[in-house]
């Protein structure tokens, strides 16, 4: 192998592919990226068995071939590197890199000891607005199990139907979910539960991504496709819970207020509940109040203004659940809805009704 | 007790005292921060019985008192708090912090069982540019010992001496000196050893301070004191060793060079050096050659021009120690200069004759 690229494009390749991989795998080739040559540009590679990355970069191939390199050490060289250009070689398993004053060889192993990342052949099922898929995913992900035990919610439910995406995670005490438009609505509908891990990290590699992610679907695989970078993931085998039947139709209490304020009082109060996560909110004519109180710390009351219609009522909410919500949302304004002290209650961003998250309070 | 204050003089006088407290201690009110009225001000205290914290906010006393509150508690309430102004109110054990929306009570201890700081009454020794003074503890501070068993070592070596004040920091390996012209020349000599980590802790919140530091000593303990804070500290007990003997007089070998070009060359070694640390500098009439080997990671050589005069030189150097030097020196340019395999070389900021530091090569 022998090629020459820009320092810049061999770190925006390395970045995308370097995420997925570990440091500590005792399969050491799962430590390593795979660099190889195809037609005119150069591939590069990671998995962690789970989940599959490639992407490609523009470069001058002198000569074809193949070799994996330590993910670590070959990022946080480029990285340093203060050079414009950097020529590649490969001499048996070492990789030589080039560029003015600085000359060195990475010891890679075989690229023959890679494992094969599977290839998803299918025409693309579908496309969707890159910005869109990420804000989407930044409302969501956040909320899916992590408990390993219950693998059907440990992952993101992605649900395609017509012209929209259905997005949904829980871990069985709150619930987000949002809907995305398609750019190219599908012709079959389709279900399926993508591994938290893998939402994450196409989240992370959309980064500041426009224009569109193409996605493919095989039997067991998931694709998707941006720019020049491919993410391959097996899919969670189950069936995601028939949640949409808890979701409340009807409320008794509604209450619209600053995103901000709600925010700072739950902080405030989550100062008071060091270790029940518990704060008690209370909805009446004046607003709202957040208070929570502990024998050792102390108690806080704050009391935020909103404008509230229909019963007074009050529950008690793990505060960080509260937060997750609100600190992924982008509006100014949210509106809080209750039924009782033992009924899930709602969020959504005011003016907007594509997304809800609904938190299940906690019976003391 | 009871005061108004704004919120941001007691978040900035909670951040100067905030720093040296636990959380963890077994005595519970060493986790504290007494707040007590003083002289129609707020004193904030904080100690870890080694150093004390004083400083003082303006506020509006409308009845003297005094209580310890949980440093992290009230810090994190304060820094959340969104609010422009605060009452303080104290009565029994309890702090009751009221603003608009928020009520709050923390649960704090008597003020008669924190630690009595220190008083340090003399009149000022002297007085440092508080600008000049955190940049040369910036350039020294790191090079002291971080071996417990060497007590005398693990502190910065300070000695005034007429106008200047000479900072001293060494671990034995390597070491770092700077002079610094005092605001106030002193009457008499006197040498002393501060706590590496006083130092640390005047250099953090010196901050962006403008104006003067002034110093006073008592026989066993020392007094910063700028705008409106006072750290005290215990002083080492014990001889600092005669470092300037070993400093040498002339080098056989001398390199200019760009900081940023052999900063860039030594992270790029040190990626080939896992274990040891060890990178090779060669100094030839072509430049600086910056080189290292692992059997597992494989190999680098930098080459960086430089004007060298003298003869051609070669050493080992751990690239840690070289790069603290350099990662804390303004100067686009440095010289380094050589004598042989295994004695001390020296790295100084070119054009600039106040600092200096030396470092051992290794013995391979």
């Amino acid at each position: 192998m022998k090629l020459v690229c820009t320092k810049d494009n061999l770190k925006k390749g390395l970045f995308a592919v370097s995420r997925v991989v570990g440091s500590g795998n005792s399969l050491a080739v799962l430590n390593n990226i795979l660099l190889k040559t195809d037609q005119g540009r150069l591939k590069l590679s990671s998995t962690n068995l789970e989940i599959g990355v490639n992407t490609w970069i523009g470069g001058k191939v002198e000569e074809e071939g193949a070799l994996t390199v330590p993910a670590r050490l070959i990022n946080e060289y480029i990285t340093n590197l203060p050079t414009d250009k950097v020529t590649m070689s490969v001499k048996d398993t070492t990789l030589s890199l080039e560029s003015e004053n600085y000359h060195t060889n990475i010891r890679g192993l075989s690229s023959e000891d890679f494992p094969l990342i599977p290839q998803v052949l299918d025409e693309a099922y579908t496309k969707i607005d890159s910005e869109e898929l990420r804000k989407a995913l930044s409302e969501t992900v956040w909320a899916s199990s992590q408990n390993e035990t219950q693998p059907e919610i440990s992952g993101i439910f992605m649900a395609f139907e017509e012209g929209k995406l259905r997005l949904a995670a829980t871990d069985r005490y709150r619930l987000a979910e949002r809907m995305v438009v398609l750019d190219q609505p599908v012709s079959a509908s389709r279900e399926a539960i993508v591994p938290s891990r893998t939402v994450m990290e196409l989240y992370k590699i959309l980064g500041s991504s426009k224009g569109m992610v193409e996605i493919y679907f095989s039997e067991t695989q998931v694709l998707f496709k941006f720019d020049e970078t491919e993410i391959i993931s097996r899919l969670i085998d189950g069936n995601y819970p028939d949640y949409r039947q808890i979701i409340p139709k009807e409320f008794k209490t509604e209450a619209g207020l600053s995103k901000d304020d709600l925010t700072h009082a739950l902080k405030a109060a989550s100062l008071f509940a060091p270790e029940s996560n518990n704060v008690q909110i209370s909805v009446d004519k004046d607003g709202v109040t957040v208070n929570a109180s502990s024998a050792q710390a102390g108690e806080n009351v704050t009391k935020v203004s909103a404008k509230v219609t229909g019963e007074k009522n009050t529950a008690t909410f793990n505060f960080r659940y509260m937060l997750d919500c609100l600190n992924n949302l982008a509006e100014p304004k949210v509106v809080f809805r209750m039924i009782n002290d033992a009924s899930p209650a709602q969020i959504v961003p005011e003016g907007r009704d594509n997304y809800l998250y609904i938190v299940m309070p906690i019976k003391l």
